[in-house]
C-alpha cells in the first residue's frame, strides 16, 4: 500500500509516474517535528536506501543531505554524492516500511546520528510531497516503490560487455591501441569510453579533427570489431562565439540565468560555460537533439558527466578570492586564521559553492526558480534531454545513456555510475554496498570505476575488484589522468586470471542480461541484500558484504587486501561455487550456517541457491559474438528432479522489450 | 642473529643502541638492484612492520615512503605518515627475517605495489647501514630488533588513566568543566590535556595569563583530585622579540639556517617561527631545559607536536604564490590548467612542501647538512631534547611525553599518539591495526584520537571506539575544534556503557600494567599478530582484525558500524568473556577455529588463552585510587590445576624499573 501526502506548494518533480490520490489525516509510524519528521528506531533497526550516499548498506549511524555534489573524496565523513536519491526503507521489528520523500532540494536525514536510537529528516522548505510504503515485506515493498516511479532504463545488450575508459586518452591512436591489446592479449572489449579529450576545446557536440581527423571512420572500423566508442558530454556549455550549441542557446535563450536576465556563466573544464535550462521541456528537446551531431557519426552511447552541475567557479567570486589575494598582498605579516580562512579555505571555497548555486534561475512553467530550490533535479533533467531525444529520433533503438548526477525519475531515461570513485579497498567495498542501494532507487543499470578512478590502483585490487565488477550491469574501467595507468592489460602477472575472469563475465551474460531485464520489467530485483529474502533470519540482517543477485546466485566478494578467502554466510543451504574460470572451478554443497572459504586472488565466490539455475554461455570477446544457444547449466538441485529458469533473449538492440517471444524457459 | 651491513658513508642516526661489528660479504635474503634491494614473494608472503603507516597488519599490496609528514588525511592511498620506522618483519615459507634500515632521509618501500610478488626498497642517498635479523621466528626476531635498538620509554602509572583532549579548550573554566562533569557523571579521568590555546600567542613555554591566570593553581588542585594537566609543546619557536626562547635561542645561534647562515622562519600556528637544531646535543639540552618553566608549575606530562616539521608556508613562498595571483588577477580569462595548478594546487601547494625542507640546515658533528636529508631525525630529536633534559633534571622520577612525529631511537625517551586521524571506522580498523606495527617498532606507549580527532564523531562508534581503546596504553579522547563535542558527557543515551567500559579500563589496569612493563624491560610484546604465537598456523596469519595482548588475552573488536557481533578466529581453545562490565560478563569456552558471536553495542570480547591468569582490579575513578590488593584472577585452566602469573607493581612514579621487588608471583 502507498500512502502520499502533500504539505505547501510542492513543485513538479516528475519522479513519480503513477498518479495517486492524496491521503489526508496523521502519517503513519512517523511523529511530527517542528522541522519535520521522526521515528523511534530499536537496537536492531535496519535503515536501507538513500541510493548513491557514504557508509554501508545499513544507513544508520550517519546523517546526510540529498544534495548533489561533485565529491572527489569518498570518505566515511561525507554527507552528500551526485544523486539524489530519497527513498528510505526501514525494518523495525514487526514494522517495514518505505519513505518517499519527493522534493527538489535539500533534504537533511538523521539516521541515528545525533542519537543512536532516533531518525530524524526534514526538506528544506516546507513544500514537498511523502510516500509512506507498508504492508510488505522488504522485496515487496521495493517492487511496489519501483512501480510508482516507472520502468528503469534499459540499454542495448552490448551495454553489458567490458567498456575500458581513461581520462588521458588524447587521440585516435590512444583509443587504436586499446582496442589493439584487448585482442593482441585476448581480452573481451565491446566499449571504449572518450572522456573530455576528444572535444574540441572542451566544447560539447564537437570533435577535435587534428587528434580525431574522422570520428566516423574509427567507429565504423572499430564496431566492426565489435567495439563502441562512448563519449563524453558535459553540462556546461563552452562560451564561444563560434559554437554552435552556445551560439544557439544564446539565440533561444535557453540558458539558465541570473537575476538580471542576463545568462549565469561558471567555469568548467572549457573555461567560461553556460548551463541550458534543462528543467524546460523546450530546453530538453532543443539539447537532446544535440547529440544527433555524434549520433550522425556512428555514436551509439553517451555518459553525461560534471551535471550536478559541477562549479569550478564563478568569474565574479574569483575576482574576489584574487582581490584579497591582493589585500593580503599588502600586509607585513599574515595571521593564521587568514591564512586558512582566506588563502587555502578561499582557493578550495570556489569550487562548487553554494552562494554560486544560489546566484541562478529556472524558468519552471513560466516562475523564475532559484537554482538551489530545484538543485537535484538538474542532472538527471541532463539524462532526460537526451533520453526523451532518443527514444524519438530512434523510437525503437536501444541507446547507452549513463550519468554522474541523477535524482528518482531519471533511472527512467538512464543509468548512472557510482561518480568519482578512488583506487582503494574500502571504495571496492563502497561498490558493493551501493548496489543494491542505487537499484532498489530505480537505477539498475550502475556500476563503479573498476580498478578506482583517482590514486594509483595495485595489481591485486584491479583483480579483486574485476571479480566483484563482472557482475554488475555496467563494468567500466575508468581512471583519472595522472594515475597509475589500469588497462587491464597493464597488469602481467596478473593477466590470466584478468583474461579469464572477463571471460567468465561474458559467459554469464545469458543470466546476468535475464535477471536484469526481469528486474526492469518486471520491478524485481538485480542485486539485493540477503535480508530481503530471508527477513526472519537475524544473521541474514546483519550480512552487509554478500549480496544476492537475481533469482539464483548469491556473491560474496572479497574486498580485504591479502586475504585468501573469507567468511560466508548461507541462510540455506548453497552450492558454493570456487571458479577460477567459467569451466575450471570447485563446487561444493554447503549447509547453512558461517563457513570460512578459502578463495585465491585468481578465484571468485559465487554460490547456487537451491531449486534455481544458471544458464552459462561459452566466453566470447564481445557481445556480438556470445552465443546463448549453447548453454551449460548450473544448478543446485537438492531434492534432485527439475528446475525451471526464465530466459530472456532478444537481439539486445531494439526496444520491443515486452514481446512474449523474448522469453524462454529452460528446464534443467 | 643480527647481521650490520654499512653502504657509503651513512650519517649517524642515534636509532641503534647496540654497536655491533660490520658484517663483509653478501646480504641474505635480497638481490641488490641498481637502487636498492628487491625479494621474491611467495602468494602467502606476510610483511610486517613499517610502524605508522597505512593499511593492514600486513604492508603488503602498496608503496610506502618514510618521510615523516604532518598528513590531516589518513586514506589509503597516502605513501607517508608522521614517523619513520623502518623495520620490517617479513615471512614467506620458511624465511623468516627481519630488516632495519638505518637511514635519516626518505626510504621507499614498494612491497609488492609495481608487481605483487615483488618486494624492493632503497634509500634516497647511498649511504646507510642495514640490519638483517634472522634464525628466528616473528616473536624472536622482534625482541632481538628490540635489543639493538634499546629500551622503550616507560610512563608513570598515572599515563594509562583516561586523558581526555580537546583543541578548544580556551580557558581555565574549559578545563574545569572537563574534571567536574568527569566527576559529576562518574566517569573515571586522569588527564586533561591542553592543547595550543593555553599558551600566550602559541609560543612555546608561555601561559595565557588572561585565560589561565594562575596555572599552577590550577594544576594543584586539579592533581588533588588525581587529575594531571598535559600541555602541548609545538616545535617552531614564535618569533618575538619579547620571548625568552625566540631571544635565547636567536643569542645562542640554535635554530636551523639558511644557506645564507640566517634563521630559517616558517609559519605555524603562532605565525612566523623559528626552528630549534634538535641534532646538536647543546640545542637539545637547552630547548628540553625550557620544559622547566612549566614543570616548575607542577605539569609532569606533555606532549610534543608539530614536529616532523609542520611548515604551514614560508614568507618567500607565500610572497610567490601572491604574485602569481596578483597575475592571474590581470588576466581577461584563466585556463583552467591555471585554475587548477596556480590557484587550487598553489594554495594548496605551501603547506609542507619539499622545496622549503631543502632551504634550511641542521649542524651535524660541525658540518652543515641540508634539512631533507635528516628530516625523518626531527620530531623524534625533538622528543630527545626533552627525555633527555628530564632524565637528568628529575632522574628518579617518570614524566609522561608522546610525539606527533617519531624516529625508532625516539621511543626510548617518549610515546607516540598516531596523528591526526578522523572520525570514521574506517580510523578505528586502523588503530587496531597500526598498534603491534607500532610497537613492533619499540613504540611501547602508543594510542590512536579515540572518537577521531577531525571530522564528526557518532554515539555509536564513540562506544565502539573506547571498547577498544580500553587496551591501548595511551587511551586519549582527543578531537579537533570546529568538529562535534566529544567529550564521553557528551553521549547521554551511551553513558552508562561508556562509563562501565571505563571502569573496566582500570580495573584491568593490573594486567596492563604489567605486560605494558614485561613487554618494555624484557623487549617483549604488548600487542601482536596472531600470526607471531601461532607461525604454523595458516589461518591464523591471514587474521588482520584480532590481536594477542599480552600473555593470557586476545581481542576481538567490532569495528563495523551496526554490527552486533563479529566473527572471530580461535587458533586454540580459548575462554570468551563477553564483557558488559567488569563483574557483568558472559563466559563461554570455545574450540578452535571460527566462531560467529554477538556482541551488543555495550560490550566487549576478550579471550583467555589457556593456562593464563589476568588479574583484575575493583573499577577507580583514576589510577592513584586503584587498589592492586584485592585482586580477582581471570583465567582458563583447561587442564584444571593452577597456573601463575608474574605481576609487576610500583609506585608508578620511581625509575627504579629493574628493582625485583616490583615483582610478584600470583597463583590461581
Amino acid at each position: 500500500m502507498i500512502q502520499r501526502f502533500s504539505f505547501g506548494h510542492p513543485i513538479p518533480t516528475g519522479s513519480v509516474e503513477q498518479v495517486l490520490p492524496l491521503c489526508g489525516g496523521s502519517v503513519p509510524f512517523l511523529t511530527p517535528t517542528a522541522e519535520g519528521w521522526t521515528y523511534r528506531m530499536r537496537e536492531d533497526c535496519v535503515v536501507y536506501g538513500l541510493g548513491e550516499m557514504p557508509r554501508g548498506l545499513n544507513k544508520r549511524g550517519w546523517h546526510y543531505i540529498a544534495n548533489n555534489t561533485d565529491e572527489s573524496h569518498h570518505t566515511e565523513d561525507k554527507l552528500s554524492y551526485y544523486g539524489a536519491h530519497n527513498f528510505l526503507l526501514i525494518r523495525n521489528g514487526e514494522d517495514c516500511f518505505g519513505l518517499f520523500v519527493d522534493f527538489p532540494g535539500k533534504v537533511h536525514y538523521d539516521i541515528g546520528y545525533t542519537r543512536h536510537d532516533t531518525l530524524c529528516f526534514h526538506t528544506e522548505e516546507p513544500d514537498y510531497e511523502l510516500y509512506v510504503l507498508s504492508g510488505g515485506d522488504e522485496n515487496a515493498l521495493c517492487k511496489e516503490f519501483r512501480a510508482l516511479i516507472g520502468r528503469s532504463y534499459i540499454p542495448p545488450k552490448w551495454a553489458f560487455g567490458l567498456a575500458q575508459s581513461r581520462w588521458g586518452y588524447k587521440t585516435e591512436e590512444d583509443v587504436r591501441e586499446v582496442a589493439r591489446q584487448h585482442k593482441a592479449n585476448g581480452l573481451p572489449l565491446d566499449m571504449i569510453c572518450m572522456d573530455i579529450d576528444y572535444m574540441q576545446g572542451y566544447a560539447d557536440f564537437t570533435v577535435n579533427r587534428e587528434r580525431f581527423p574522422d570520428l566516423k571512420k574509427l567507429s565504423d572500423e572499430l564496431k566492426a570489431e565489435g567495439i563502441r566508442l562512448v563519449p563524453i558530454i558535459d553540462a556546461g556549455v563552452r562560451i564561444d562565439d563560434a559554437d554552435a550549441t552556445c551560439k544557439e542557446g544564446l539565440e533561444k535563450g535557453y540558458f539558465c540565468k541570473k537575476a538580471d536576465g542576463t545568462p549565469f556563466a561558471a567555469a568548467v573544464w572549457p573555461g567560461k560555460a553556460y548551463f541550458a535550462d534543462f528543467l524546460r521541456p523546450e530546453v530538453r528537446e532543443w539539447f537532446g537533439g544535440r547529440y544527433k551531431v555524434l549520433t550522425d557519426l556512428g555514436i551509439e552511447g553517451f555518459w553525461n558527466d560534471m551535471n550536478e552541475p559541477s562549479l569550478f567557479y564563478t568569474p565574479d567570486r574569483l575576482q574576489a578570492f584574487l582581490d584579497s589575494m591582493a589585500a593580503l598582498r599588502e600586509k607585513d605579516n599574515i595571521e593564521q586564521e587568514e591564512f586558512f580562512s582566506q588563502v587555502v579555505g578561499g582557493a578550495m571555497g570556489l569550487m562548487n559553492s553554494s552562494e554560486d548555486y544560489a546566484s541562478f534561475y529556472h524558468e519552471v512553467n513560466g516562475q523564475k526558480i532559484r537554482h538551489d530550490r530545484v538543485h537535484n533535479l538538474y542532472g538527471g533533467s541532463m539524462t532526460r534531454a537526451a533520453g526523451e531525444a532518443f527514444a524519438k529520433q530512434h523510437p525503437e533503438k536501444r541507446m547507452l545513456l549513463y550519468s554522474r548526477s541523477s535524482v528518482i525519475g531519471s533511472h527512467r531515461y538512464g543509468g548512472i555510475w557510482l561518480g568519482d570513485n578512488n583506487a582503494s579497498w574500502g571504495q571496492l567495498l563502497a561498490n558493493i554496498q551501493m548496489m543494491p542501494s542505487v537499484q532498489m532507487c530505480g537505477f539498475l543499470y550502475a556500476g563503479a570505476d573498476l580498478c578506482g578512478f583517482s590514486s594509483d590502483t595495485t595489481p591485486d585490487l584491479a583483480l579483486r575488484w574485476l571479480e566483484f565488477g563482472l557482475l554488475t550491469p555496467l563494468m567500466r574501467n575508468h581512471s583519472a589522468i595522472g594515475t597509475r595507468m589500469q588497462e587491464y592489460y597493464r597488469f602481467p602477472e596478473m593477466l590470466p586470471a584478468i583474461r579469464r575472469m572477463l571471460h567468465l563475465r561474458y559467459a554469464l551474460l545469458p543470466y546476468l542480461y535475464s535477471e536484469f531485464m526481469k528486474a526492469a520489467l518486471e520491478n524485481g530485483s538485480y542485486f539485493r541484500p540477503l535480508a530481503f529474502d530471508y527477513p526472519a533470519d537475524p544473521d541474514a540482517r546483519e550480512v552487509q558484504d554478500q549480496l544476492l543477485l537475481g533469482e539464483g546466485l548469491m556473491a560474496a566478494p572479497i574486498y580485504t587486501q591479502n586475504a585468501h578467502g573469507r567468511m560466508v554466510y548461507l541462510p540455506e543451504p548453497m552450492k558454493m561455487l570456487r571458479l577460477r574460470s567459467v569451466d575450471d572451478y570447485d563446487e561444493e554443497v554447503l549447509p547453512a550456517g558461517h563457513h570460512n572459504l578459502r578463495c585465491a586472488l585468481d578465484e571468485v565466490l559465487l554460490f547456487l541457491r537451491p531449486g534455481c539455475i544458471v544458464p552459462v554461455a561459452a566466453p566470447a570477446d564481445n557481445t556480438s559474438q556470445l552465443d546463448d544457444t549453447q548453454l551449460t547449466l548450473w544448478s543446485y538441485l537438492p531434492d534432485g528432479g527439475s528446475a525451471a529458469y526464465r530466459m530472456y533473449t532478444d537481439d539486445g538492440f531494439t526496444t520491443d522489450y515486452d514481446a512474449p517471444e523474448h522469453w524462454r524457459l529452460i528446464r534443467s
